[in-house]
């Protein structure tokens, strides 16, 4: 098992059972999440904002305009956390004290460096895309270079890292087992619905297997 | 409409026509979110991790372990930030550049202050239960003192917060519009699928109706 070795700042202290330090696990979580909640402090006031990210070998890739200041401060070595969580389900325990959710977690702290080559910029663009929408990026008009002059790409190492995720059914006390509730868990997914047309398209232009593939992928998991 | 005054600190810069200030928008937002990311400060670098949350009036209340260190540090008046996000759906452009998401995502930002009282803090923990799932607190085992004890409930006033939305078509260049290439948006939404019985389950509780309304509630906003 490839493990990240955890930190001071990422060993996980509370219910550490739940830890994971495993790589593979870690960039599945970041593979499967569509955002990011993205962190950066102020003075001791944190802020976290939602962001598309993909995961590209070791390290994970924001981007946004040059103007975006949280990106700036990234690239001026502000530190920054980097959280992407999938909600995997309600846990409905017999006592109220041991609900819960299952959810798989993945954190990764350190700081960031703008990736400045034209064509590496091009190169995590195109994963983004891929990783959101499999199939799409060749079909689209490619950015042209004021697009580009106007994109900021933030590349951070996965160095320090760790996981937290929460399996199975709920984790009752002995003597609430015959207590009279129905206990389990109610499973949660994303769902991809009918794709929308913007309303300007051109009636000539057909849905590309690549959007009707989204809504198929992703039904299957769910029932 | 009841604004939010938005602050230095929450003032949205980064596509300004996208924020909202609107406090029953930034409630709905809280609302409907299964999960809030909260983040704290160490000497600059924040920390960001999912909690289950409830919006109460015009705070937000968070819980877990009086051994959770995060929870401690915000009753010890450290700066917080609780940001929930709502994924909409993909938004596919004509050109790569356009590309986005439609999303809902509220913040507040300040400080958090322990809730002792027993009684509200009851209210607090049947108020986070009915909204994950309506109608099962009268249901489960009420919390002993023992548990009790072992809970903490914080408390974070909506003071300053902001919201920012994305809703609608994607926003093509007028040169982009004959691209020959489908553009919309494909609508995203969480899903409640079957719900698993506990394997311990005595096989005369029957599933109740609080359960099994939770996969019905959501399932018609899908499609």
């Amino acid at each position: 098992m490839n493990e990240i070795e955890p930190t001071e700042r990422t060993r996980v202290r509370r219910v550490p059972q739940r830890a994971v330090y495993d790589r593979e696990t870690i960039h599945r979580i970041f593979d499967e999440a569509l955002i990011a909640h993205v962190a950066f402090s102020h003075d001791e006031q944190p802020f976290v904002l939602p962001m598309a990210f993909v995961r590209i070998d070791d390290a994970i890739y924001l981007h946004g305009s040059t103007r975006a200041r949280m990106l700036e401060g990234i690239c001026d070595g502000r530190p920054v956390c980097v959280t992407a969580t999938l909600v995997d389900g309600l846990v409905l325990a017999r006592s109220a004290f041991h609900h819960s959710m299952n959810y798989r977690s993945a954190a990764v702290i350190g700081t960031g460096t703008a990736v400045m080559e034209r064509g590496r910029m091009l190169e995590v663009l195109e994963a983004l895309s891929e990783k959101l929408t499999p199939g799409r990026w060749p079909e689209v008009r490619q950015p042209n270079e004021q697009e580009m002059k106007a994109t900021r790409v933030v590349e951070i190492p996965i160095d320090e890292a760790s996981a937290k995720v929460r399996t199975g059914p709920p984790a009752d006390e002995k003597a609430d087992m015959s207590f009279p509730v129905w206990a389990g868990t109610v499973p949660i997914a994303l769902r991809y619905a009918k794709p929308v047309s913007d309303p300007n398209l051109s009636p000539s232009v057909a849905l590309p297997d690549h959007v009707r593939q989204l809504s198929d992928r992703r039904g299957k998991n769910h029932d």
